[in-house]
């Protein structure tokens, strides 16, 4: 549709969470009906945005003329939309390939900003865009995903934020990107899905690696007490462990950009860096959890993952565990009970060209 | 010298920076004879030292039985050295290959603190221990070099430090390390000499481009207002650009690990993170180098070098200038007086597999 002189084009936002809402700013600046449908567990949100578009969890007040839909209405929302934008989170993966897969036409683009990856029985990796494509529903569609570091409030605030959009299709990015980037929103292009949601997917297990640093300093010395040479070792080794996985998993070298830039804002964005920190101040993984009650940790969720599928390729014979050792000693302390305890001499290394 | 049942080596270190100075604290305690000499410029610091054994620049106290020298008494602290320990600045280089390398016996090794490289007429870049090399005294020497992210202060405050020795022969760097190492003080080896310097040298002007963001947005929202995805953005882009840099010195990729531990540890780390926050403030660069007047900012030699290196490939039509944007945008503004204007849209990228 032409609107004074301008393209506009109908996006519907399927989950109504701090990402997706916050990715709201610039679709609708740029000229393009926003239509945004709320989860189930979205639907406080939806009737406060309904209200006076402030929304309660972002905390920002979304663009007026906005379109909000409670998840009933979604198959309206759909409607002559020109693309799809998924906004939910990790813990909504399952309902996102049940309940709204099968309501998205086979021409329109979807592209999501769930970040993460399933572990599979043979230790394999596999990102969500590969796991609704293994649906039925989801294999008729054009799935791209969204990488890279951008916390939701920053992008509210118009701070610039550098993405990269990933899918098969290098002529749906550049329609998507077209649809999405404005002079503070700027977005790569990549067909390598691995490489991108791989990189951005295990930054959550090595950021909250490196906020045990954080902890430790504090606990040594005393709260709001700051040291960086530890911070930036344990960063370092991240990075290290992040590029042997990419490579494991067929990723291109040139994702550890992503991924080291994702580490850099993870440490600082919030929950992982309050996990870490209190685990680093030396509470126990439960007592940490019991401080962040009823905050959702997703890098719990892919440092567990990524953790035991890396140990099946050992016990296959395929990894050597001694190039994950921050990686097994973050999985060892929030699944096996152990104390903070950094691993720094395996971290040494011996190059001889 | 055994002692105690262990072996005690004497280390002499030439320059009484904070750097060196810092390092004092693991080789002392592993019950080695430490004797630190100042350079011209380390009077005070040497005079305060005699006195009470406290650092006036490090503001730490050094530990009691550290043998203390001025300039005059460097042969007498020299005679009898297993190691020398090189800790001048960048602005020491040419006093360092002068004044000092004809003073060391050809069986004793050297390893250097010193991060920087220098440009050449034809564009290539020279490590400092390859600068020292090409002297006629330095031809001679066994000369090692410590890279890595570590900042004094903390170093002297013990928190844990991982950095890389390279150098040429493994087994040298296998003796340096048994030196220093300690269960805070954690130490890689590497004989790929370009790759580690060269890393550790590049991320002074990248720190300095990811502080810009720290001032951009103090500038747009008031100060002590901090975004992290656009620090993020930088700081991918940082790294982005130093894996291009190391590979056009013929660096190894893994590199990398201490360029982005070291860029982390540089944007915290006082001077250059000053520098790029005022300048993103708005401050011209005069301006800023003034509200710093004083101190000195390897960050800006370093920017400058590596810039007038890579504008010398890309005339010679070796490299893309589109290569380096964020690079050549700090360039322009330290020494072309150009404003702060982040080429984002220039850091785009599409990978097409």
């Amino acid at each position: 549709m032409l609107s004074g002189g301008k393209f506009m084009a109908t996006i519907t936002f399927i989950g109504a969470g701090q990402m997706a809402s916050a990715l709201t700013f610039p679709a609708f600046e740029n000229g393009h009906e926003v239509r945004l449908v709320g989860t189930p567990l979205d639907r406080d949100i939806i009737d406060g945005l309904r209200r006076d578009n402030f929304h309660i969890t972002l905390k920002r007040t979304l663009h007026n003329g906005i379109h909000y839909y409670q998840v009933e209405e979604m198959r309206d929302a759909i409607d002559g939309a020109d693309a799809i934008l998924g906004g939910v989170s990790s813990f909504g993966v399952d309902w996102f390939a049940e309940e709204v897969l099968p309501n998205i036409p086979q021409n329109v683009p979807l592209i999501s900003v769930t970040k993460g990856m399933i572990d599979q029985e043979d230790g394999s990796m596999q990102t969500y865009p590969e796991f609704w494509e293994s649906t039925e529903a989801g294999s008729k569609l054009n799935i791209n995903a969204i990488g890279g570091p951008c916390t939701s409030y920053e992008l509210a605030d118009k701070d610039d934020s550098a993405v990269t959009f990933c899918g098969r299709d290098i002529e749906t990015l550049r329609y998507l990107k077209g649809l999405f980037t404005t002079d503070y929103y700027h977005v790569s292009l990549s067909t390598d899905v691995v490489g991108v949601e791989c990189a951005v997917a295990l930054k959550n297990a090595y950021a909250l690696g490196v906020s045990l640093a954080v902890g430790l300093a504090e606990k040594r010395e005393g709260i709001g007490v700051l040291h960086y040479n530890s911070q930036a070792a344990l960063f370092g080794q991240g990075v290290r462990e992040m590029r042997k996985l990419l490579n494991l998993v067929g990723g291109g070298d040139d994702n550890i950009v992503l991924g080291a830039g994702d580490l850099y804002v993870t440490v600082f964005g919030g929950r992982t860096r309050k996990i870490g920190t209190l685990l680093g101040q030396g509470l126990s993984f439960e007592d940490a959890m019991a401080e962040l009650a009823g905050v959702t940790l997703e890098s719990i969720v892919i440092a567990t993952r990524t953790a035991r599928a890396v140990k099946k390729l050992v016990t296959a014979g395929k990894v050597n565990a001694a190039d994950f050792p921050l990686l097994l000693h973050v999985d060892a302390i929030i699944n096996g009970g152990e104390p903070v305890n950094i691993p720094w001499k395996a971290f040494e290394t011996e190059t001889v060209l």
